[in-house]
């Protein structure tokens, strides 16, 4: 028998392909190595932001005694959220709306701690992103997916509701998404309001939803942004200056309750948040990137360089036998591998130093995906190999 | 109903009598004021290292591309750990045996998370830190308390073995100890090790050991200090910067697992840390805490500026009518209330704007706590209201 907890053992195993992957796949022999072009996880393959730069080295200088006192979801930070975000998503959020978390990760970590109990279930997407099964696991809680449409990775209804049961407590909602790059329409997000205002009826509790947007101002062609927060007022939001800054390293991010949320059940959450955070261990940000955060807000990464680099990638990839729905948001390229096989795509192109993220993590075999904070050179030396490859399995 | 998971109102309660003191009570009211003399939590009370600034200023500049990538358990700061905790300790640490946290905090979330299930038992000390409880609540465990010897606050053996159940997973050591600053002998610490072996043996499965060890450098006379996993095997050591620094705000520290461990055991809890830590919500420090990791362990606060605050108020209290044991360590000074009512004193010093935290919230209600962060301007200031009062209620 393990020495590990049971809840430890089902988080690795719900991470495991993951884990596998990134340490003892062929990209796990290759990593690092600047012969090849890593097109898998979310990272940074350029210098980072002066202004990010600039930010942390002046707020480490010390205004007073206090300066890297313990820090919960300080004052100051709050109320800049509140206003910022009030005015990003037409709501009325109040600096109690808001905790500060270590980036998206603590957020979604502080969602699960306030709602779930072992045995609750969460209607996640699929394809998406690969900790939320892992997160719950180690909470004893039970995720279950929801596919979305084969074609254009629209949101299911049918496949949603059908995944609800009398043990689901939270559904969570990805726009922009990770892998595809769909962002939600309004039209779309009421639907699914209205679907989980009645399954809360069914079922007899009520269903929040959990809108995971750290990708909500990395949108391209000047699309619009509607959180579900402004439609379904049982939302949570999870953020993260992580993307937007491609700064995943330092942790800096927010869990919001929707305004519109019923004043009862947003005063109850809003009460809890600091002892959650503190029981889950003190997953406050740090000092420095609290005081930094107004600084923070107006800095992103080129969308537009973003955009360019998916233009040239998705002529390329359309040209020679893959298709894909070109992404309208999000640092990912979602395509499906010509012939429909994954992982034979990812080693043909692993044999050609060009190194993607096979589907079967997101347990959509058929598909891979790109990501587009590789760097311009990079993508010009990757051409040839996505061409050979395409037109070879195709 | 609350829409609360049960875990959240669970660990909401444990730690009411710490959120009322801090929010709603008189120290509440007064927390911040410049003319209250604040002794109650361990924050500064002066500015920070020049140290610390210093190195999280020049660590922010970028090397390269990676800077500020998603971290996890950096190889150099593991190295860096394994090799100066060794020759702390006298024992051999390997790299892989150390997981960077953001401070003790996020290294005891990673022991529970590896080793706990739901209804799992944890004994820890009476009186002790308040956020042990809460945790555990958190993760649906069960929290213990087993007393201290009630005149020297040793370990009593008796009252740890009675706290031990079938359900017991694991026990927690906290030495240097808070609120009382004793720091546990090699044979007191041996005589706990023999007693968790046998009691491993009778429940019919292994006990850890959680040896929570951030103040183990705050230390006064040259006493020495023995880490438990010097001497029992299944330990798991919790350590921050946060203390030793007086930085709480800036979040570093880290899990090791003892070199004694078997080796099957010390395997199968490296293989789970990244998983765990990830599942937790990316518990790993920021980058550039990261990166300074070996600026920061040569710097430390004055102990001996602590040492003689320590000096200066226990001749006080000693003189007014204060039972003390004066602490070997840590940043706390406690004593019993004259007439022992550590409400009553905590009142009446409260009058003369002398704040202290009582000793109800480490469930020994006829004790308070003093913390010596408080700078030397603000003890002098207090020790007319400590006379006074001391000689009025004694």
């Amino acid at each position: 028998m393990s020495v590990l907890s049971n809840r430890a053992l089902s988080a690795a195993a719900a991470f495991a392909p993951v884990q596998d992957f990134f340490f003892s796949s062929r990209y796990g022999e290759r990593r690092g190595d600047p012969a090849i072009c890593d097109f898998t996880f979310g990272n940074p393959h350029e210098f980072p932001l002066t202004g990010l730069v600039e930010a942390i080295r002046e707020h480490a200088v010390p205004q007073d005694q206090n300066w890297y006192a313990y820090k919960t979801s300080e004052p100051e930070p709050r109320a800049f959220l509140a206003q910022s975000l009030s005015e990003e998503l037409g709501l009325g959020f109040e600096p109690d709306d808001i905790a500060l978390t270590a980036g998206a990760f603590g957020a979604i970590a502080l969602a699960f701690g306030l709602l779930l109990n072992p045995g609750d279930e969460v209607v996640i997407p699929r394809p998406g992103w690969f900790c939320y099964a892992p997160m719950l696991r180690l909470g004893n809680m039970v995720p279950v997916e929801a596919a979305l449409s084969p074609d254009r990775f629209d949101i299911d209804l049918a496949a949603l509701d059908a995944a609800i049961g009398p043990r689901t407590r939270m559904v969570v909602v990805n726009s922009p998404h990770n892998p595809t790059g769909r962002i939600y329409s309004e039209v779309e997000l009421k639907a699914v309001a209205d679907l989980l205002e009645l399954a809360s009826t069914r079922i007899g509790h009520r269903i929040f939803l959990l809108s995971d947007e750290p990708y909500r101002r990395i949108r391209f062609d000047h699309r619009p942004f509607v959180s579900p927060a402004e439609i379904y007022p049982w939302t949570l939001i999870d953020y993260s200056y992580g993307k937007v800054l491609l700064a995943p390293g330092q942790r800096i991010g927010y869990l919001a309750l929707s305004p519109l949320m019923p004043d009862k059940d947003r005063q109850t959450l809003r009460d809890a948040l600091f002892t959650t955070q503190m029981a889950l261990g003190w997953t406050f940000p740090n000092a420095v990137m609290q005081y930094a955060i107004a600084d923070l807000e107006g800095l992103t990464v080129d969308v537009d360089v973003l955009a360019k680099r998916r233009d040239r990638l998705s002529g390329v990839l359309e040209a020679s036998g893959y298709d894909l729905l070109p992404p309208e948001g999000t640092f990912y390229l979602f395509a499906r591998a010509p012939g429909g096989d994954g992982d034979a795509l990812f080693h043909a192109l692993a044999d050609r130093d060009v190194f993607v993220m096979p589907g079967r993590i997101m347990n959509t075999p058929d598909h891979f995906r790109i990501c587009l904070t590789a760097n311009d050179e990079m993508i010009e030396r990757s051409l040839p190999a996505l061409r050979e490859v395409g037109m070879g399995l195709g």
